[in-house]
């Protein structure tokens, strides 16, 4: 049993950020879930509840879903005044709409007369949006333009939609659905020179590959936040990266392997004004709890001969973006709590994660190449899209098969590896800092 | 926020009513529930909790589904003695029953003996009912006829099974779950009379839809208490009907219709003892929680040349009842929780609703003709289903629709529009009412 | 309704039983489960809820099946060291494997480090148990082998599987999830001797047939318990069997069949050391709460001609274990809560029940034969099959159809007949001692 092993130095080191956490605010917690949460501990995986239980999914939904900033989708999926998505944060339904002065909006999808749905399609086009109950109309600005068949006294002024925080940045759409939304300037000013060069606002999407992953959405970003998993389960993927190698396992090989390659990169690319930002073995550290650190972005060399994170290193698609040469690196970016993107010289693949249930997360994996590219003619989807496909699908399984496994009344906490599953202890910290 | 939005007159009338609806003895509510409702306010739209809430759907089925008069059935379904339907109130299965008296019962479909279903067959015939599991027997009156292999102390006239009451007026068979159920003689001597001439009794079943409707049956409801929404929604309606105009735009062209309509039926119809009850354009006003009015029947005049609701106005199949004149208008009523019938000369169109979860409520329309009339010889399908069926069909999805976005945490009460929305608005207090 | 029912004799034969039951530490049960097992009275089922109810569901998790020893299979599916099957018992994964010493060891299926199901499969062979998310490494004694990539002072020896109690009996597997099994030696006393000349040891799998029942576990165990429902719904079964006769119409005729059977069997059988057990019309009594009999075991006669239980009685593949002759009466066991046995000669038929919710239980049918029997050659399934799964799976519908039943809140608890149900009986007042 967890309580009588002894503690690691990993453990003692992580004492002073868990005597904090005991310290926060956690007067609004019932008293059942302040004791699971004071059972938790630095270094170990939550308690099981944390997984299935639903008053704790209420409550993630509370503090995280409905509070931070949200990845809602890619500006050249609603390029003109009028294009709108839809995007459904457990039951919350959002429209994501340009308006008519070319900024993204975004609004709750529920008619203010009686709730109905306004938008009942994922994405479309609309001038004016209009509940299809009694045809309530509102501006791509949400204000209520007429209300035909309401009394006469009614102040339209009162009844525009119920508004949704919304932000672009080097075309990615983030929305949040607090009613005080968190800063969004240190995201922008990490996010916004990162995706400068690889020119996703003049983009397209190549495809968009819907999953629904029988797992809470913690399952699916710890199994992000580390690649001890990869050797056996990612084939493809280790084959174009370093971050599968971890301070223990760089072997001498490994590290010169790496630094050759950081070094040729770093001479080559500034002439670009491409600077590599992550330069060892292993993932880069994300998040950070005590810095309120929940997006990130660095670039960062491939193996030897890989221009490009495909199934065989080559450039499948036209160059995007600022890009004159396929040999940049990838550019990888995450912001919590549901975003991560890898890009390429010739590609960009965006995932998003969005909460069904306390076991169920809908992962949308979307791919983009430049707008010009032309599919069969300049792009290939059975060459642009394993890579990441079977990345991602062998992952979804991981995670299906970690819930089934953590629903057993036997499964206690375990031991993180300190030197492989850094990040997966730093998104717990993340994650119960943000609870409480 | 509809807190900040100032009242219109409709409100301020209404407050007598919010009055007495607050002093009502609420005493057995938790307090949770008294919360939500004393947020409740007249001419607006209930919180959401109202239609997803599991705790608020268990009170629904006990003060309202459990306790008042349901529409079961025809008797035209069960014309002999010994032939039965079942049906289902949430988990609890009924069997109405022609008893060899004649006489419409209704029980419980759970053994006395292990609480097996005893019929589980929808319809059927049985001389008696023998319980599949132990063959305890039971007579169409309900006693305990033989329960062969129990103990001979065992005092059968205990274990009858338990009853429902049960009554048939005009063809319409009407169930009520109470112990002590509410007083059906008024309901009786509004039915009664307005379903006479329209013959049910002496009528078969030509079609019967079933339907699944992901909604709160209360949305399914208040959707039918308007036709502010038939505009748009509902195309082969309003060719027929004055009814989806009302105050604000009845045009002196269509009043004059409308009148024009009336005056010609009132001289006509009194021959044959047919009134027009109902005159206006708009809704006749119904529920009324005042005067505890659950129940209401009138006739109206078609539009000019229109003798049935159908997709093109014409006949399409033999008269029914007592009519020998096609132009009779139609017969309309509807009795809470569950019904709506609309009848013309030819045919009858029930709706019958039965709750299926917070989220669910099964409809089920039945199509009737004379009981004499021969499907292709004397009535197509094609011609008889399409008007209530298209309008059935176009109001369960603007239900699914509403269902979806009022489970959104952003979906606040909106106002009634006072000359469309009345019977809304009385629909809900007459709820609201039954709760407390 | 019951209140008011007098009494029978049965009644009050029981209630000292009762009385015991109320004197029982029911401390740690809820106000709402006391009042509730407080309303349940012997010679009578219990009230609803206990067939529905998510709290008595998570309670007969807690006080039986997690508690109990449970039927997981028979020795012959993993004859190999590394041989495995998994099984759930509701959320708990569980991996029975034979170990390189021979023996039969479990342990729950979920991997000491993140929590990931370690086997997915339903059954498979494995020298070692690996986990499929980071490769952590199980001996097929528990003990964590290897464990790359985590920190060098972490203490393996903490970090085996977390055992189950584990007995292999005469080619039958019962595993314990309790931290302190119950004592097996009583039920091994009954059940070796039982088992030895079937030589379930030396068998192997005919076929398995998977069901989900929509029915609470308790309703498949009471259906079990008794034959009142047999004259009807068991056409197959009563042609080979006198158990279907009871006290109460046991004719003389019958009364003389049985004995004809039994004094010719037991002169027969005692040259093979078999004994008739249970000699008498009407099932054998079991289980008894007040002796803590879970367990139970006989042999009987089958009818005058009949050698199996089979469609027509004859004889259907090779003889099994230490037979000699085909004119060995039927052994019939069961052990609660999740297992019966009918063997004949030539085959064994197994039924293991597990829970998988409170209206849902899983039941798998095992048939085994002699483990060189050859399909086709020696056995064809469509003689050895029928018997059994047409029985079963008549039970299983009846089972569902009382499901619904029960679930009407009109149900309220019957009378069981002394005569027929007294197993039925006992079988609830064992239910109730555990629960308390």
């Amino acid at each position: 049993m967890p309580n009588s092993v002894k503690l690691s130095n990993g453990d003692r080191k992580r004492g002073a950020v868990k005597k904090r956490l005991s310290e926060t605010t956690t007067s609004r917690l019932s008293p059942r879930l302040k004791a699971l949460l004071a059972r938790c501990r630095p270094g170990w995986s939550p308690l099981r509840e944390f997984y299935f239980d639903e008053e704790i999914y209420r409550l993630d939904l509370e503090k995280i879903w409905r509070r931070g900033w949200l990845f809602a989708g890619h500006s050249c999926e609603v390029p003109m005044a009028g294009d709108y998505l839809t995007l459904r944060v457990d039951s919350d339904s959002v429209i994501v709409i340009r308006s008519n002065d070319g900024t993204i909006r975004a609004f709750h999808n529920v008619c203010r007369h009686r709730g109905s749905l306004i938008c009942g399609e994922e994405r479309g086009h609309a001038a004016r949006l209009v509940c299809p109950y009694h045809q309530w109309t509102y501006g791509n600005d949400g204000k209520l333009l007429a209300c035909r068949g309401m009394q006469k006294d009614l102040d339209q002024t009162q009844f525009g939609l119920h508004p949704v925080h919304a932000r672009e940045v080097e075309g990615l759409i983030y929305i949040s659905l607090a009613s005080d939304a968190p800063a969004f300037d240190r995201a922008q000013s990490v996010l916004a020179p990162a995706f400068k060069p690889q020119g996703l606002n003049r983009a397209k999407v190549a495809k968009i590959v819907d999953y629904q992953i029988a797992a809470n959405w913690k399952l699916v970003w710890e199994n992000n936040r580390e690649c001890y998993n990869c050797n056996v389960n990612h084939p493809q993927y280790i084959k174009a990266n370093f971050d599968h190698y971890n301070a223990d396992d760089s072997t001498a090989r490994v590290r010169e392997r790496m630094e050759t390659q950081v070094r040729r990169s770093e001479a080559k690319w500034a002439v670009s004004g491409l600077a590599v930002s992550h330069k060892e073995t292993g993932m880069t550290k994300f998040p950070d709890a005590e810095r309120n650190i929940w997006f990130s972005a660095n670039r960062t060399a491939l193996v030897e001969g890989w221009v490009s994170e495909t199934t065989d290193g080559r450039q499948v698609a036209p160059l995007m973006g600022d890009y004159r040469d396929a040999d940049v690196g990838t550019l990888r970016a995450r912001t919590l709590p549901n975003f991560w993107n890898h890009s390429s010289c010739d590609h960009g693949v965006s995932t998003r994660l969005l909460p069904g249930g306390p076991q169920l997360t809908f992962a949308r994996v979307t791919w983009l190449v430049h707008q010009d590219a032309v599919e069969d003619r300049d792009y290939k989807l059975n060459e642009l899209l394993p890579f990441w496909q079977l990345t991602s699908e062998q992952d979804w399984k991981i995670c299906r098969n970690q819930q089934a496994g953590v629903n057993s009344t036997a499964c206690t906490p375990g031991p993180y590896s300190t030197t492989k599953e850094y990040n997966v202890d730093a998104f717990v910290l993340w994650y119960l800092k943000m609870l409480t």
